[in-house]
């Protein structure tokens, strides 16, 4: 956490940091007033007129959504040669300003009843975490209640929410997507990651919708391009919103996810993977539309194997079941200890094991709105027909008043991805699972809609799937995206009303997903009492040098340039090169650099002169590896030098690290970066976007320094002398 | 060429080396007299009785052919407790010792016709060549004549031939083959590439056939194992006899290696291991039968695709051709190279056009036999036949009285891989291809047999197909082993007699055959007559600093233990250890090591001792990478350090070095060799074999600097303290 980094001044130090630690505690002070959310990503301001940087997959959405038959954004990318050319980001887009970060610990867990029931205490921690928000939002900013340690610290977060956001420069996909897929997850790596916007507000300042009069907006903090790059044992930050780590759960649930979920999720992402392939094998044109959703199941895929991997071959789960050894072992060993912590882990372990009888079945109920868009739209319209009468205090997280602008956005910009024919063939092979549960995990009410059953033979339950999937499909509306936008406003009686055949299935299976939610409450009441204990111990032991799981908030970490040994005879170094894109260059696939590209780095070798030149690696450095501990959300982070400066760009993890989301492993663990020189090379030499070097202040002339020869001559890469 | 290192003294001691370059000269001296050819592959004797060791993938046969349904040798490996438990290595198992090589180009080339056609060339030549063998070998020796320097030298090597090669000890597949596929041609490698064979003769120490009364053969040289293993930067030397390398072909030939020969191979090669895939997985039992020609096909595959890629995206074709540019313009410099060279390359290229109009045809023709062994076994028997009324130095070579006992063992031999179904599958498969020449290209006697034509549509030539094979696997006795060892003593009349529909087969392709070997004689006596030329003028440009190419003779290369920048970003580590087995190991599949080398792994972490301890890597080091120049042919060359002692078994090249084949590139060629001391500890820690130890003069007692504490302690590998 920000604030804990006061307390690693020495480590710092000796690491040559030359700043003041303090200033990483001050959310609106230099650095960090400079990073912003993009929800999802991470982002920084990078000049006093809001241009922000980010990375390149987390602008897919814009470019898609400003492509046009004739203007393929995601292929060839753009680049606006004038502000009056930026183009608005699309419905949703948003930039995050956090503006202050208060401890609300007693305002939330103050005065709890020891007696009361789980569900009292969920109720109460529920109706006082969103009083707070409430409270908070009255200015127009957008706030949180995030829990930290486990439940044992809440945090109230306040941000600035700009939502003009528009898309200013990204490069052309053989560069920002160079590697693919292929790439994903590994090193040595060669993608040019990054992509550029900028936040707008009204003319009076304030945040406003997109408006074409709209301004610029002016942070009061942006960030540096450092001039001097990074070297191997340079000291990094990143700061950043990781989403999620489970670093603090305890051995029971780390094997759960790895014997039961992980094994599940890969089966399930392949069985996805292959009908799509089917499915755009038959219509090319649906590809498009199912981009995304490949791109994430495949990245999914990777991760959930070398999480797998790293916690089976890895040995991680070995080891985190020696540590919570060792936690039982410290906590037996005095009598005070076994008082305060003793129950704990037993207590969890309890918890856990309720919601094992039934996980096929919630995991398939779950699996079902996530196959087809048209049942999760059903969902969405009757659940907030559901809620809507309640008072705003009572309603669910997520579709209380501050969230139905974004439940509108989801439902308009659905029409980019929606496909009748895949949402049907995604849902029936959904319907295949549900099909196949065991006795005693069936999901009723669809048993009962589909006319399954669980002793019924596999063709007997296929014909059924299919004539129910028929009527489905031809008795719903929901593809039209004015019947979805006016049923957001309808009640639950009008959606019945409309005989719509999905409305029906969400209502149908409603009652079963409102039973797990509530079983789910209560759960969390119960959570809430004890892992906070759990956590003492674990802070306790540790003598609090431990850092919270990642939860969405604005987080600092640090580490070293620096390669790694990543299996018995190999070495990843530190940075890749130019050199690395003519190598991997096909010409086809994911390995398509762009023509441009390919005579800038020509001209390079030829010896025209550039100050992105580092002599070090005797070429222009394209992506490097640090040992900063990062996690998805981070995407887009900026990477500081010992000076606060930008050098790179936060993209990815190595394969072998994405196991410590579970247990970190400082020797494997290694995130990917791409160097700032890289996006200032490609910027000058080939994408003419001198007008944001520009406005970064960035020198084109190269340092005194480097017109010394090359300390090395490398032949095989031609002159290309620094000048 | 040995003779060659001497004059190359000055770069050695540079390198370390402290001994007698002239004692490479001397091949009966040491160390060269203590290496010797298995006919294929490389190896070299370790002890004073005969003990000779080479690759674990070079006795394959043999543990083939001592396996019994009771008793897999291939899965298990074997190690014979005593002398007498030492096993017959099966029919055509041959040690070759070097005696002599003695330059012999004037009796060959001397006072040729300048006049003479290329023909008469030709067979002038080969009756020289065959002359001089015979009287070679009229001592019982093994000689050939041998072309160096693309027939501007010729050797005369006299080699000892011995007949009863013995198994001794090979360690178990998930040693011996640990990585199986997988890894091969791969780095980082881990594979126990070794096994024991010894050298049998007559009670008067002369070669002789199997029998149970001979006794251990006693070499003048044999190598000593080095106490001290080899660390990164030694030198280290390769003696062995690398088969085939192409490097002094012109730019035109390699480019239609480059375009049309490799991409042909490997689709040749998908399809024949996907067609054996499919028979496989109808038949398991067959996939033994099959088991070396799929190796054969992937090895060779493996290596196309690396040639392939090395030579056009690693740009040494182009380089080739630049090289082949700058000498034409050395030769056009002055009139005298002019006059000399001037006409040689054009020469050439003219006689490698005379091939390519009929390219496809012959490539199918050549196909055939190699499809169906059928086909093979009935050529020989029919060849032979032809050849065996000639006299002795008329008949072809392969076919000569000398090449009799080969032919009878080969066909016995083939008892153990023939198997009617996929044979017939693959000739299939075969014949579709012939069916699909182009017309001018047809095998005309094919065509006629089966009833084929070029206009014929798919479906009917399929038919055609199918009917002839039906016939042809109807109407033959070669599966049956007599039958082939009776038709090998049969007059060409009385084969015909036979009926045999494979015989009658072979009998309608022989005349294009022999118009094919007619023609390939003429080119032979054309290239005798201006590769010579050529050849001279690349010697001569290179102040005769070039090695001859490879043609399985006796041969050196030095290097040094060395890792790679192998891409961009990525560096191969030139030795892998013991941990990296842990790593790989998942018991199952190529990654299946042993329980008893798992054991003895977990006994050193647990502070076992043992002198094979490397302090450098903190572990037994496994294989190792070094610059030395090597290609198949070299497997099981003894690696040599300084001194000349035994340090390791050469037994890989990585993927980016096969290209080297073509064109040396000495930046990214590494070979790949297991470490003596992998060996020794496993011989002495798993597979129980100090009698061989003992016999090898191998201490397993620690030396007294491996007493002091290891320098870094890597927790992460355990305590393995070095005693």
């Amino acid at each position: 956490m920000p604030r804990q980094i006061p307390v690693l001044a020495a480590k710092l130090r000796a690491l040559g940091f030359t700043g003041d630690p303090a200033s990483f505690a001050d959310l609106t002070g230099q650095p960090m007033g400079a990073i912003v959310s993009l929800g999802g990503c991470t982002a920084s301001f990078v000049s006093p007129d809001g241009l922000i940087v980010t990375n390149h997959h987390c602008v897919t959405g814009s470019l898609q959504f400003n492509s046009t038959p004739d203007r393929n954004l995601l292929r060839d990318g753009y680049f606006a040669p004038a502000l009056a050319d930026e183009l608005p980001n699309g419905p949703g887009s948003r930039v995050f300003v956090t503006t202050s970060a208060v401890e609300v610990t007693p305002d939330i867990t103050a005065g709890l009843d020891a007696a009361a029931t789980d569900r009292q205490r969920y109720d109460t921690i529920d109706r006082r975490v969103k009083a707070r928000v409430a409270a908070c939002e009255r200015d127009g900013s957008r706030c949180t209640v995030a829990a930290f340690f486990e439940g044992r610290q809440y945090f109230e977060i306040k941000q600035l929410e700009i939502k003009d956001v528009r898309l200013v420069y990204a490069p052309a996909e053989g560069i920002g997507v160079f590697g693919g897929e292929t790439d994903n997850w590994r090193w040595p790596r060669h993608t040019g990651d990054w992509s550029y916007l900028r936040a707008y507000v009204g003319n009076d300042g304030k945040t406003a919708a997109y408006d074409k009069n709209n301004v610029p907006y002016r942070p009061k903090r942006w960030l540096k391009v450092a001039a001097g790059g990074v070297k191997p044992n340079d000291l990094v930050f990143v700061v950043g919103y990781p989403g999620r780590t489970q670093r603090h759960q305890t051995y029971a649930e780390v094997k759960e996810t790895v014997e039961w979920a992980l094994p599940r999720s890969i089966r399930l992402a392949e069985e996805q993977l292959a009908l799509i392939d089917t499915l755009t094998k038959q219509n090319p044109a649906v590809a498009v539309k199912l981009a995304a959703r490949v791109q994430g199941l495949n990245n999914g895929l990777t991760n959930s194997r070398g999480v797998l991997e790293g916690m089976m071959q890895g040995g991680a789960l070995a080891k985190k079941q020696a540590r919570e050894q060792e936690l039982v072992a410290w906590i037996s060993a005095t009598p005070a200890r076994q008082q305060k912590y003793g129950k704990a882990l037993a207590a969890l372990q309890a918890i856990q094991s309720q919601g094992e009888a039934t996980r096929e079945r919630n995991a398939v109920l779950n699996l079902l709105p996530s196959a087809s868009s048209y049942l999760g739209s059903a969902q969405t319209l009757y659940r907030l027909s559901v809620e809507r009468p309640k008072p705003d205090i009572a309603r669910d997280p997520g579709f209380q008043e501050r969230d139905w602008p974004r439940i509108r956005e989801a439902q308009d910009r659905l029409q980019r991805t929606l496909d009748p024919a895949s949402d049907r063939a995604l849902l029936r092979w959904a319907l295949g699972k549900a099909a196949a549960l065991p006795a005693g995990q069936r999901i009723e009410p669809l048993d009962r809609a589909v006319g399954l059953g669980a002793a019924m033979d596999k063709a007997a339950a296929e014909s059924a799937v299919d004539r129910y999937v028929a009527g489905l499909y031809a008795g719903t509306k929901l593809a039209d995206r004015d019947t979805r936008m006016t049923g957001l406003e309808r009640s639950t009686a009008e959606l019945a009303a409309t005989g719509d055949t999905f409305i029906a299935l969400a209502a149908a299976l409603e009652p079963l997903a409102e039973a797990n939610r509530e079983a789910a409450k209560n759960r969390a009441g119960a959570y809430a009492r004890i892992r906070p204990v759990y956590m003492d111990a674990m802070l306790d032991k540790a003598g609090g040098l431990l850092a919270p799981d990642a939860n969405s908030t604005l987080r600092v970490t640090y580490g070293q340039v620096k390669g790694v040994d990543t299996r018995d005879g190999l070495f990843y170094k530190p940075q890749t090169t130019l050199q690395g894109i003519m190598e991997k260059h096909t010409g086809n696939g994911d390995f398509d650099a762009p023509q441009k590209e390919l005579d800038a780095i020509k001209a390079l070798r030829e010896g025209k002169t550039t100050p992105f030149f580092d002599r070090g690696v005797n070429d222009v450095p394209v992506n490097f590896l640090s040992t900063v501990d990062t996690t998805g959300g981070n995407s887009g982070s900026p990477t500081l030098n010992a000076k606060g400066e930008l050098v790179g760009l936060l993209f990815d993890g190595t394969y072998e690290s994405v196991s410590s989301d579970y247990l970190f492993d400082s020797v494997k663990t290694r995130s990917i970066h791409v160097d700032s020189r890289y996006i200032l090379w490609t910027m000058a030499e080939v994408d003419g976007a001198k007008r944001l070097l520009n406005e970064m202040g960035v020198s084109l002339t190269a340092p005194a320094a480097a017109k010394a020869p090359a300390k090395t001559a490398v032949p095989a890469k031609a002159p290309a002398a620094a000048r």
